[in-house]
């Protein structure tokens, strides 16, 4: 079974065509500048890439240069888009409405819809990338994994803010949090890896990428992650400031007469790793520039360490005992020095790095704890698409939901 | 000595007046509702109740009600206002430029005056009670203890928030910190009950009263706290959300259409266990409805104590390795059922509460942790008052700063 795996952001489309269920990738590409004017497709099949630029006005011409490219003679891997059986959309916002992924139906369309007041960047484009798919393959299963899903095991002592409770029945603010494909494979890894059974297995799972978050999981469910009701809150990011006084913004707002839409910007785009470094978002500059004796990077690299760290002493306090802590994403899988930084002095949770496994620049799953560490430290490469694929192909197959 | 010692809130005035060294408690007392037409005033004297109804317009006027009181023939410790040789004032948000108590100068009301943007709630009363003494006693000798100043030891990857480095520098947002008279003095006294060296002790120290604030002490130094750039980030507290995702205040103003005053009268005013209980701000009563089985006051108990556990694990993270817990404020110490919440769970760190010390009534200091506990757990009546006397005293007396 071909299964097309999409992510809409608001000016992109990513895209992974696999055969399921032995989760070949036949090609994956990406459209950048959606409706920007000169929009950027790159496309790798067979390990060849493809580089063009063709201006795309909106999701729909994105998709359809998709389909072009997918089919053609020379960069395709199917000979027509008929012989796609199943599109698997990661969708940010499913609220409280999905713990796992589903058929999109209008029924479910509407509540993604519903929820692009708590996630304007990224529910409406999520739809746009479904519609596409609806007007070019009318026939074809579209199944959503939500972000969200995974974290609605949630408790309420930790979802619910000290905020007015009518904020809640109202219009529904609480912690929802994100990034749970990843959370969700990574969490289940660590405990397949160690051989033992899900439901007596507590994993701390921290997913670094551009956004950053870190979950409690207990027992094979999510019990607390520190992304909110938004991706802004939580670890220190690229381009986010993650966890701040709130009334920083009534500072700037009423003191400094900014508009809370410029405040928004700073914190969501001009925050984090970049906005304390001066340098860069991306942690390999950044990390570069320290090198290099930059304090300011320096800077930056230590307060992202030391928020994780913090993170992850609170949730072992919530999940009471931890049997393993995994590192996945850009960052996570990658920097060696971020992660001996993030568990440098945390032998008294039980958490021992051996610094040989950790600086293995392999890039496969591994164990980098001591022989002596109560608690494994692992490095789990994040599969999100493989996991929408094989949520789609187990929806497509008729299987129900999957999750 | 006799030493006054003033906290003025924006319509209160609180007092006590203490004869030095020996920390005697002659009076105390506090005006309430100043500047609102009926004033109240509360007065304590050889462990009599005074009770009096006059109308005060500012802070000067109640000043010189308290003079009256504490010099008339009933009411009065004093036989006249010069037996009185130094005030010590509480002033909330003292910046980066103290790190300890110091005698009042001009250039020293200058920089309260400076902070009174970052803390425009506190600082303009702490200033009119400095300014109501000057113009009163003006010979004594003014000391100001702030409440940020224990916490300037704070390493900067604690306190610098991620965000564009120009706002620390412009207008310096960074965590300052608040409770820190009360956060040393009660770390202070637990290394003092464990018969421990300072320089080799780390405490983690929870201020549980209406305001809530937590503190990771490491070698007798501050080196994070839960409060930030104002008192509302950190705990849940009586009426404050504590941390929330930034994002909530850009949803309500730009999707419900809400100002940035009205959310931030939501956040500080409307919050904490007040806005999830529906009930009350004050524990006591929470409590009282929690165990008349009241849902709502419930779930308000239940977020109270986890975030407090969560910070307990992160701090634990931060030290490396604590030797105390120590409780103070009107819910730390008064309460055994929160105590025994916040702790539930934490023998993956290291601790063990002895359900009979920790229910015993008494308002002493003690030991509240098992025998085999690895980490002592303490609760510690404040002083903050007696600090600021103390600290007075010492400054009056010619013996530099204090703190």
């Amino acid at each position: 079974m071909k299964v097309l795996v999409i992510n809409c952001g608001s000016s992109s489309i990513k895209y992974q065509l696999f055969d399921m269920p032995q989760k070949e990738l036949l090609a994956k590409g990406l459209v950048e500048k959606v409706g920007e004017g000169k929009s950027i497709l790159t496309h790798q099949h067979k390990g060849r890439e493809f580089r063009s630029e063709v201006p795309v006005s909106n999701h729909e011409e994105g998709m359809k240069l998709i389909m072009k490219t997918l089919t053609d003679k020379e960069t395709g891997a199917i000979s027509d888009i008929s012989r796609i059986d199943a599109v698997g959309h990661r969708v940010v916002h499913g609220g409280e409405n999905f713990s796992g992924s589903v058929k999109i139906t209008k029924d479910v369309l509407e509540t993604i819809e519903e929820y692009a007041d708590l996630a304007p960047l990224h529910n409406p484009p999520n739809l746009a990338g479904i519609m596409a798919i609806s007007s070019i393959l009318p026939d074809v299963v579209q199944a959503a994994a939500f972000d969200t899903a995974f974290h609605q095991t949630i408790p309420q002592k930790a979802y619910m803010y000290a905020i007015p409770r009518d904020l809640y029945e109202k219009f529904g603010i609480r912690r929802y949090g994100f990034h749970g494909t990843s959370h969700r494979f990574v969490a289940r890894r660590a405990v397949t890896l160690m051989g033992k059974a899900k439901k007596e297995t507590n994993v701390i799972t921290c997913h670094l990428g551009n956004g950053c978050s870190i979950t409690a999981v207990k027992n094979g469910k999510s019990v607390d992650t520190s992304m909110g009701l938004t991706p802004l809150e939580g670890l220190v990011m690229g381009t986010r400031s993650g966890d701040i006084d709130p009334a920083i913004i009534f500072y700037l707002a009423e003191r400094q007469g900014m508009s809370t839409r410029d405040i928004n910007t700073i914190l969501n785009k001009k925050s984090g790793l970049l906005g304390v470094s001066g340098v860069s978002n991306d942690m390999r500059n950044v990390l570069e520039e320290a090198s290099k004796g930059n304090d300011k990077a320096e800077l930056a690299i230590e307060i992202f360490c030391y928020r994780i760290k913090k993170y992850i002493g609170a949730y072992t306090a919530v999940l009471g005992h931890v049997d393993a802590v995994a590192f996945t994403g850009g960052i996570g899988e990658n920097s060696a020095l971020i992660r001996e930084k993030v568990l440098d002095g945390l032998e008294c949770l039980g958490i021992r790095l051996d610094t040989n496994r950790n600086c293995d620049d392999s890039k496969a799953e591994r164990l980098i704890s001591s022989r002596d560490s109560k608690v494994d430290v692992f490095v789990i490469p994040t599969d999100e698409e493989g996991r929408i694929a094989y949520d789609t192909h187990k929806i497509a197959s008729g299987k129900g939901e999957a999750g």
